[in-house]
C-alpha cells in the first residue's frame, strides 16, 4: 500500500514504463534503426530488460559505473557516451577483458591519439565512435570536417563509426522545430559516415541520440541505431514538448503534507528539491510547472496546483494562478504524487524505486549513483 | 595523488573545513549560544565532530535517516527539523527507545494533536518546537499568534520552545540586510518565547537558524541556540552574500577536461549537473558563477573561467565575458576543482568524500542519502 512507504519516495509505475518501452521499441522497428537505450536515466537492470523486452542487448551509459554494473547483469555490448581520457581507460580495458565491447566516444585528434596510446599500454585496442557535433550544444567534431580523417587514421580498424546528440531539440518550442533538428541530426552523421567511407573507413555504426528526435523524426534513413533514454520514464519537459501525455509519466515522487499556510494559500509537503531535485527545466517552456505538478496519491493531476518553490526538504504546494487552496482536501499527513520536470534529474536524488503494478506497490527495485 | 582519483569526484578540504568550523565555534560562544550544527549539508559523522570539536553532541537533521545514522555513531540529542506527520513518529519513537532524545517541529494545532495523538499510540511523548515563521519565506506559526498557546496545551510538557529559520537571509543583498534579517529572526522567536512563558509554558529552548544570521547577526540576546550548516563547508553562494571568502570554500569537485571546442571558446569537463547539481543559486546575485567557478587543480580560481552550462555528464567550460581560451593550459585529460555554488546540492550528488589534508589526499569519508 502507498500508505505504507515512508515520504518522499520515488515511485515507478512499471506499466506506463511497459508501455513507453513498447512504443518506442514498435517506433524504431518499423524505421529499420536498432534501439541502444541510454540507461543514464534509470541506472537499474530491470528498467533496461523492459525497454530491449529481453534480459540483456546493446545499450548506451554515461558513467562506467553503468557499464560495470550492466556487465555484471550480463549485458556486453555498451557505448560509453562521454568523451574518453586516458585515466579511464584501464577500467575499460578491464571490462573488456572480462567479455564486455564497450566503445569509447572521441571528438579530437588529440583524445583519438591519447586514447590509442591508452591503448597500447594496457595491450588492447579500445574501439570508438566519433563524436559529431549536430547541432553547437555541446561535444563533437563539426559534420564532415577534415578532422574526421585524421581521427580515422589514428584509430584505425577501431573506429565503429560516428555519433551525435541531438540535445538542441530539448529546446524546441514546436513539433516542427523537433522534426528540423532531427533532419540535421541524421544528415550530420550519415554525410559524416559518407565521408569515412569515402575515405576507406568501414563505419558501420551510424547513431543519433534523444527522445525527441527518436519520437517525431520522419526519416532515419541511413542512421543504424538510435539512443533515446528518457523516453522509458518521461517527465513534464518531454509532456511540454509534446513528446508524451502527462498520463504517459512513469515517475513520480511521492509526498506527505507537512503544513498548511492558509494566508499564503500554500500547502506544504515533504518533498523538496532534495527529493524533486533543483532541475527547472519546464521554466523555459510555455507552461512553467515549477518543481513538479502534483496529483492526488492515485496519480490523478489536481486543478493546477503545482511545487511553486522549493527549499532542501520542504516543497511549496500552490495554485499555478496563486488561487485559494481548499485546505480540507489536504489534511496533515496525507498523501500527494508529483510528476517531475525532469526524470534523469529526480531519479538521480534517490536510491531506489518503488514499483507499481495495477496502481499497487509490488516491489523495489534498486538504483545507484556515483562514477 | 589527485592524479590517481577517478573524475568527477567530490574533494573536501578539511583544514578549511576545520577553519570554518574553529570560527562559528568561537563565535557562538562569545555570544554565549549554544551551537547545533545542522547535519544535512555533510551527512558524514567525521564532519559533525571536526562541527562540535568533540566526538558528539548536539546536533539538527533534516531527514530522520539522519538521525538514525548518526545516533548509531554516539549521537543523542537530536533535532528532527522538518515538520513532523504522523506516520514517522513511529521512527522517531524507535529511536528514543534505544536511548535517543528525538525533538520534532510544529506549526499548526491540527499537526500537534496528531503528534499527541501518535505519541499515545507509541506510549511515549514526542517533545517538539513550534516553527516561528520569522520571514515568510516557508513553514511556521506567526510571530506570536494565538495558535501558539492553544498548541502549548496540547502539547503540554512536551513543548520545549520555538525556533525559526530565517531562509530570507540567502536573498539578502548586502550585509546591512541580513543584519536585518538577524534582527527580526531573533525578535520572532524571543517574542514568542516570552508569550509562551507568560502562559505558563517554560520554553527553555530557544532556537534560530541560517549561516548568515550566525555570522553577521550584532545581538543573539534571548536566544539560546543557533543551527547554522552550511558553513562548514561554505560555498559561492555564501561568498556572494559576504559569508566568505572564496578561500573558505572547502567543497570542490574535481573534473577531467575530456574535450575542445575551440571556435566556441569552450573546454568540455566530465562534471555536468549530475556532479555539481542544478543548483543555480548565483544567478540572482551579482556575480552569476554558472554551475562553478573553475579553479587549477590546487585549488586557485582561473581568470574568470566558470561552468558556463552542464548536461548531466558534460560541464562546459568558459570565461565569464566570453573571451578566448589558451587551450595549451588545459590538454585533454588535464585536472581542474569546480567550486560549488551550494554545497548542500552539490554534496548531494556523491556518496563520498575525498578528504584533502595540507592539499594531499588523505583518505574518504563516506556520505548517505536517502530519507
Amino acid at each position: 500500500m502507498l500508505e505504507d512507504l515512508e515520504t518522499p519516495v520515488l515511485l515507478l509505475d512499471a506499466d506506463t514504463l511497459d508501455a513507453n518501452c513498447g512504443r518506442m521499441r514498435a517506433r524504431m522497428q518499423s524505421h529499420g534503426v536498432a534501439l541502444r537505450p541510454h540507461m543514464k536515466t534509470a541506472k537499474n537492470v530491470e528498467v533496461a530488460r523492459a525497454a530491449l523486452d529481453a534480459p540483456t542487448g546493446s545499450i548506451t551509459v554515461s558513467t562506467l559505473r553503468e557499464a560495470e554494473y550492466f556487465f555484471d547483469h550480463g549485458f556486453r555490448d555498451i557505448l560509453y557516451a562521454v568523451g574518453m581520457v586516458p585515466a579511464k581507460v584501464a577500467r575499460v580495458a578491464a571490462l573488456n577483458r572480462r567479455g564486455a565491447r564497450i566503445t569509447a566516444i572521441i571528438d579530437s585528434v588529440e583524445g583519438a591519439q591519447a586514447l590509442a596510446d591508452a591503448g597500447t599500454r594496457e595491450g588492447q585496442r579500445i574501439d570508438a565512435l566519433v563524436e559529431i557535433d549536430s547541432d553547437g550544444h555541446r561535444a563533437g567534431v563539426p559534420p564532415e570536417d577534415r578532422a574526421l580523417l585524421d581521427i580515422a587514421r589514428i584509430l584505425g580498424e577501431g573506429l565503429r563509426g560516428v555519433m551525435t546528440h541531438a540535445g538542441d531539440s530539448y529546446n524546441s518550442d514546436t513539433v516542427d522545430r523537433i522534426r528540423q533538428v532531427a533532419v540535421r541530426e541524421r544528415e550530420a552523421v550519415v554525410a559524416s559516415a559518407r565521408m569515412l567511407r569515402a575515405a576507406g573507413c568501414a563505419s558501420p555504426v551510424v547513431s543519433v541520440g534523444s527522445t525527441p528526435t527518436a519520437v517525431f523524426g520522419e526519416s532515419f534513413e541511413g542512421v543504424t541505431e538510435a539512443r533515446p533514454g528518457v523516453y522509458m520514464f518521461n517527465d513534464l519537459v518531454m509532456a511540454g514538448l509534446g513528446v508524451c501525455r502527462i498520463e504517459d509519466i512513469a515517475l513520480s515522487v511521492l509526498a506527505s503534507v507537512i503544513g498548511h499556510q492558509r494566508d499564503k494559500n500554500w500547502v506544504l509537503v515533504d518533498a523538496g528539491w532534495m527529493a524533486m531535485s533543483r532541475d527547472r527545466g519546464t521554466a523555459k517552456q510555455k507552461v512553467d510547472q515549477g518543481f513538479g505538478l502534483v496529483c492526488d496519491a492515485a496519480g490523478q493531476p489536481i486543478e493546477d496546483l503545482i511545487v511553486a518553490d522549493a527549499n532542501q526538504e520542504h516543497g511549496i504546494v500552490a495554485r499555478r494562478d496563486g488561487g485559494t487552496i481548499d485546505f480540507a482536501r489536504f489534511p496533515i499527513g496525507s498523501l500527494l504524487r508529483i510528476l517531475p520536470n525532469h526524470a534523469c534529474a529526480t531519479a538521480a536524488q534517490h536510491c531506489e524505486y518503488q514499483v507499481l503494478r495495477g496502481g499497487k506497490v509490488s516491489g523495489t527495485w534498486e538504483r545507484f549513483s556515483g562514477w
